[in-house]
C-alpha cells in the first residue's frame, strides 16, 4: 500500500499502485507505520536534519475517503475512518522534520487534509486537480477536519470558493491563490522537485522537537482539533531552559 | 420595509424605501420574516438549487443601527437592537442555500456586518463607500460581530484600516482588498450580476443542509458568537453516515 | 535605556544606546515606564489625539531577548523575562491611541513580537532584516507570543517561511507580505515617517479608549493570551449606551 526509502536525508514515502489511494484505515495505518519508522530512524540517525516527501504512484494522489468500504457499514465505519485519518494528520504535524507533499495527480475531499497537513505542497501542474467534492456529492465536514482549511487556506473567498463551491482547483491556480506552493510539470519532476526541497531544508540540521513546537504552535486549533496535547506554561518554560541551557553562547 | 420576490430560482429580497435603511428592530423582524419564508418556500419546492439575493432600494444598502431609535432608550434599546442583529445573520449564516449581498449604495457600520455576512457580497462601484464609522463616532463594537470582520476580512492591515482608521472604501478597492467579490457599475447593474450569479449557483442543486453546515464548519468563529450551536461529533457522524447510505454509489 | 519625547501631538519612545536592546526585565520596565507616562499625559492633555512612535538608536531595533542574562538562572529568568514582555505587550495592545514601530535597524525573535505588537510598522529598507531566530537557534515559542504572528502574519506561507525556516526578511520583501507597513530608506527617514503618520493618526482625535477597545476586538486572541480582560456582554452594552448618549445628534 505504500513504500519507504531514503534518498539523501529525505524520507520518501509513496502511496503504491495506480488506485484512487482512497484513505481508509488499512492505508492509513500503513502511511502511520511508515512514518514511526521514519521517526524512530530519525532519531537513532547522526545524520543529523532530515525531511519527509509524501507521493503517490498512478493519476491519483488520493481521491480522498474510502467511501465505498465506508457504506458497508454505514454506522460505524465512517467514524473509524476519520479517527484513522485524525491519528495520520496528528502523526504528519508532529513529526520533528520539515514535511513535503507531493501532490502527483488528482487530489480530492479528505486527500486535500492529507495533503495540506505537511508543511509545504508541490503539485504537479500538467494534470490533476485539488478539488473539495464535499458539498458536490452531499457530505457535510467534520470540525476536527474543517479546521485544517481554515488554517492552512486563510483567504475567506478562496476557502468558500473551494468547500461552498466545489471548484476544481488546478495547480497553477492553487499555486497562485496560495493553496500549494509550487506547480511543477510533470509526477516525477514534481517528486524531484520536492526531495531537493526536502534537502535543503534537511540540510539546515534544525532541532526536530523544536520544529515540531513550533510547528504546532503556529497551528494550534488544528492540533487542538487533533487531539495533540499543547505543552502546559511550566513544560514550555522547562524546555526554554533546557534549551538555553544546551546552546554554546555564541549562537545565542 | 422589505419585499420578496422569486426571479427564476433565485430569491430576491429587497429593502423598500429610499431612506437609510437603519437596523432598528422592526426592520430586522422583517428581514427575519421574509428568510423564514424563503426558508419555508424552497423547502416545500421542487425546483432544486436556491439561492437568495439581497439588496436596497435608494443610495444607501444600510446607513448602519438606527441610532436615532435606540437613543431614546439608551439602556435598553442598544441591546435589542444587537440582539436583533445576531438573530438576523444567525438566519442568513444557517440559510440552507447560497446567499449573495447586492450591496447598492453606501453600506456603513452594522450595515456592513449585515452585507459580509452572506456568502458574496457584490458592491456597486459607480458610487457608495463600505465604511465602518465606529472609531470615527466612538461606538465601541461587541465582540459577536467583531468576530464577522475577523472571519472575512483575513489580513489584518485590511481589518485595522477599516476598524482603525475609519478608512472610506470604494468598491474597487474593496474588490481589490478582498472585502466583497465585485464591483459592477450601477445600482441595477449590480443587482442583475447578483441574480446571475444567484442563477449560476441554483444550478448546482447542492443539498441545502450539507451546504449550510460547510458554511458553518467555515465560519465556526462567527456561529460561535452569534449562538449557533454546532453539532455534535455524534450528530456528525450521523449526519455522515445518513448522507453516505443516501448517496448512488456513482457519485462516491 | 529609553527616553521620551514630544513631537507635536506625537509621543517619540527612543531605545537609546548602540546595543542590540536586548529584552531583560530591566528594558522591559523602562519601557512600561515610559507607556504609562504616555497614558497619564495623554489623559490630562486637552490636545485631542494622539499617537506612540517606537524607534531605537544604533543598528538594531531589538535583536530579541537577553538570553545571555537568562542563562545566568535558567530556570528562573526566562519565565521572568517573557512575563515582562508580556505585560510590555498588553500595555501596547491596550494603549489609548495608535501606535506605530519604526524598525530602525535589524530586529529579531522577541524583538518582532514587540514591533509587530505596534499598530502600524515602518521598517528600514537599507539595511537590517526581520528574522525570527528561534528554529534556527533551537528555542521554542510560547503560545501567547505565538499568538501575536497568528494574528499578525496571517498568510500561513509567510508565517511558516518566517517562523519554520527561519528566513531573514528584508524590509522590502516585507513590506511586499504584509508583515510590515511601509519600508522607507534610512534610520532617520523612517522615524520621520512613523512621525508624520502618527501626526495624520492623532489629528482623527479619535476616542482613546474606543479606539483600544476596537483594538482588542480586533486582535481578541493575542489579548486573551496575554491575560488582558475581555468586557464582559453587560460592559460592552453599557459602554455603547454611554457612547451613544455622548454623541451629538448629528454625528449619528
Amino acid at each position: 500500500m505504500c513504500t519507504l526509502e531514503k534518498r539523501g536525508r529525505v524520507y520518501l514515502l509513496t502511496l503504491t499502485g495506480t488506485d484512487e489511494h482512497r484513505l481508509n484505515p488499512m492505508l492509513l495505518d500503513a502511511v502511520r507505520s511508515a512514518l514511526a519508522r521514519v521517526r524512530s530512524e530519525a532519531a537513532a540517525s547522526s545524520d543529523g536534519g532530515a525531511a519527509l516527501v509524501t507521493a503517490a504512484e498512478g493519476k491519483f494522489f488520493s481521491n480522498g475517503f474510502d467511501l465505498a468500504w465506508a457504506r458497508a457499514s454505514p454506522s460505524l465505519r465512517p467514524g473509524l475512518m476519520t479517527a484513522a485519518l485524525h491519528r495520520t494528520l496528528a502523526d504528519l504535524l508532529s513529526l520533528p522534520m520539515p514535511t513535503i507533499a507531493a501532490v502527483t495527480g488528482h487530489v480530492s475531499a479528505a486527500g486535500c487534509f492529507l495533503a495540506l497537513s505537511h508543511d509545504y505542497v508541490v503539485m504537479r501542474a500538467d494534470r490533476g486537480f485539488f478539488y473539495m467534492s464535499e458539498v458536490d456529492i452531499g457530505l457535510p465536514i467534520v470540525d476536527s477536519l474543517m479546521s485544517v482549511m481554515r488554517a492552512k487556506i486563510p483567504d475567506p473567498r478562496t476557502r468558500r470558493d473551494v468547500l461552498l463551491r466545489g471548484k476544481k482547483v488546478t495547480a497553477a491556480e492553487a499555486e497562485a491563490r496560495g493553496i500549494v506552493d509550487r506547480a511543477v510539470v510533470g509526477a516525477r519532476e514534481a517528486v524531484e522537485a520536492a526531495i531537493a526541497m526536502g534537502e535543503e531544508l534537511a540540510a539546515r540540521n534544525w532541532d526536530g522537537e523544536v520544529y515540531a513546537s513550533i510547528r504546532k504552535g503556529l497551528f494550534k486549533e488544528v492540533c487542538k482539533g487533533l487531539g495533540l496535547e499543547e505543552a502546559s506554561g511550566e513544560e514550555a518554560a522547562a524546555a526554554a531552559a533546557a534549551a538555553l541551557t544546551k546552546q554554546p553562547s555564541s549562537k545565542l
